[in-house]
């Protein structure tokens, strides 16, 4: 697998994005692709639009894998330098591809405009260079093999036109010229209310298996792992990860809430639907982050009816008849705010669940006892109605808070939701 | 400028980058920065949780630039390699800092977890390197110089973190050591209202400015200007920027919206402070979505007293007065039934202003008259109420309808305020 030579490197040319003016999507896309293809990849450059610091990225690359696939840099101004730098690397002439040139002057009749000289710049490409069609832009892209072992692919930096030229023309031509060994299959299991070293700890011989391998990811307060095969087919990676995924979720329990595409959000959803029930939300600090994030599920209109956003103590009153002696005794960001919420929004919309969150996000607001990230989850069900207490911490900011908050509130209401069954 | 020693190299740890599972938007980050602190950066290398590659990687950029700055591989993991990779490159031994282990034991406690053995291992450090602080996680970085002309900064890959140790720590480091020679002043102006192309056609001229320059960007509905100085210090930068910015304020009128950190909802914020006046919302296809951006500013409890997610009809009659012969006659995705929802809303809280949202966001749901992306907003307000039609149309997905439609919900209202002075 690590023989260099059926190894890819992707080389992103062009100095927007090394003063950070863009995002590298195009190298994100074609990671991604070269993962399902099952084509190794160990390496990224970013490089400038410079000849010299090219050419020397080119070189480091070419010792180290075989298929070098550029992006960016094949443009008609006179800093587009990919093409002709790569010639120079691997010492051949360019030459005028009479086909691209008429390519070009019927794109832009069709357009209103005439060619350029900068334009005809675009035709020139090594010669013994396969061509690699854009068919929505001016700027073909190459496919050659200047050596045995090594390949060089052409891509424009503009992503619409390098996604189309992958797929239309590159992925055909790995799979013809063998690149495709193996397939990578991979799932990736999310898990809710366990720190990444907690699970790391439960799970650690797993780390050490070849195939499958398991590794472990954190972001916004989830877990997950990934469980990614190298096979001969689909159907075998897929039966591959299934005892492994399946001894994962039995050492996890309900921490592990669901696989792949699975949101906290969806799946609440789906034990909903499955139930024929609905829910209501009511937020003070998330200040409709939960509901926006319960909405994020096309079709949630079946179960979810709604909510009051009560960031101001009145609308509690007023809306979630929380009492006002209540919140004069126990402050808003309390156990009891949290539960007589739940209850006020279930009782109102007439919903089987309703979920809340009161809260102090900060940066301001939290003292000696109620610190900022101190949150409190209210969860009303069928059988009846509890509080949660959280402690998020201040050093992650407002949004972490508010995020961590929304997803936990979505747990505990999962988690209720299992139980019940 | 381009001696080696003078530069700048971001190397990104993670096997997550090489499987296209994560966007390197770290690297864009520290991309952008060291251009505005004026640090030449040549060259970004992605490399995965490999001892050997990682080491082949260091080896190579340790020749070309000299300032190393890794992201990734911090964590509590096996897998997590960038601290002992380092100190093997460079021959040094790793020891525990017991200031680190007091820290994270101090974060944990706050969040009720216990320490275990593999958090222990983010408290190695190699021996003389300084210690990079990071407040908001448990992962410290470090700056070390292994030899002369060569400096190393770690950062975990938490996005996060990672800005926050660069922006506390590590840019007071490159003043303190003279990496930043000369200076980039930059100002951000904010766009709503207007597409790229159109601003772009009215402010043309102005990219050919060669300092300042002036270039555009877009993303999520919102366009932006970049004004960008070189200058021997910050006054100066300043004094070059004003007028070009007065100019281009002047050309876009109240399209411009705000400048640098401002957001739709800070800038409403702000009018609405200034008048003392309060706001409440009513949501249907943004299901919190309005009310969560409304939320992230903090100190939005003076102005925003809360409102209601009305996604089922009957939320909107029974919590909004929306009448049901309404809902029959026009659809609950009409002009009429966004400012019954406003006044439903204003009037229910007792604030100045009323803002609502409904809509079709898809995928689903959509008809020929009434095609996915169409939205309505009602803005009712001390002087009346009036509603807004958009057809953000249906190709960008339905996260994309309801992000626009909530700024342009606070964008109406925005140019409400500013009507009524």
């Amino acid at each position: 697998m690590s023989d260099p030579r059926y190894c890819a490197e992707i080389i992103s040319v062009g100095t927007e994005l090394l003063l950070g003016n863009i995002l590298n999507s195009n190298a994100q896309f074609l990671a991604e692709e070269l993962a399902q293809l099952g084509i190794p990849h160990y390496f990224q450059t970013v490089v400038g639009d410079n000849r010299d610091r090219l050419q020397s990225a080119v070189k480091i690359a070419a010792e180290r894998s075989g298929l070098l696939i550029f992006t960016g840099g094949l443009g008609p101004t006179p800093d587009d330098l990919t093409t002709e730098t790569l010639a120079a690397c691997f010492e051949t002439h360019l030459a005028e591809r009479p086909e691209v040139i008429t390519d070009i002057e019927a794109k832009f009749t069709r357009r209103g405009r005439v060619l350029t000289d900068n334009n005809r710049k675009q035709a020139l490409l090594p010669v013994g260079a396969e061509l690699l069609p854009n068919p929505s832009g001016t700027a073909p892209g190459m496919i050659r093999s200047p050596r045995s072992g090594l390949t060089l692919m052409t891509f424009p930096g503009v992503p619409a036109e390098m996604r189309r030229m992958w797929t239309e023309t590159a992925v055909p031509w790995l799979h013809q010229n063998d690149w495709c060994r193996s397939i990578l299959v991979s799932r990736l299991l999310r898990f809710w209310g366990i720190s990444e070293s907690a699970l790391a700890e439960k799970v650690a011989p797993f780390f050490d298996l070849q195939n499958p391998t398991v590794a472990p990811y954190a972001n916004n307060g989830e877990v997950k792992l990934r469980i990614t095969a190298a096979a001969a087919s689909e159907a075998e990676g897929v039966a591959l990860i299934a005892p492994i995924e399946q001894e994962l979720r039995a050492i996890a329990g309900r921490d592990c809430y669901g696989a792949d595409n699975d949101s906290l959000a969806s799946v609440v959803g789906a034990l909903l639907h499955d139930r024929g029930q609905t829910l209501a939300v009511a937020e003070s600090c998330t200040g409709g982050g939960l509901g926006q994030l319960i909405t994020t599920i096309p079709g949630s209109s079946q179960w979810f009816w709604g909510g009051v956003i009560a960031y101001d103590n009145r609308v509690k009153q007023s809306l979630l008849n929380v009492s006002a002696e209540t919140l004069a005794e126990a402050g808003a960001v309390s156990a009891v705010v949290a539960e007589q919420m739940a209850i006020g929004i279930q009782q109102r919309l007439g919903t089987t669940w309703g979920v809340s969150i009161t809260g102090i996000a900060g940066p301001d607001g939290g003292t000696e006892t109620k610190p900022v990230g101190l949150v409190y989850i209210g969860i009303a069900g069928p059988t009846g109605c509890f509080g949660v207490e959280r402690r998020w911490g201040a050093e992650r900011g407002r949004d972490w808070v508010r995020r961590l908050s929304a997803g936990e509130a979505l747990d505990q209401l999962r988690r209720s939701l299992l139980n019940l069954t």
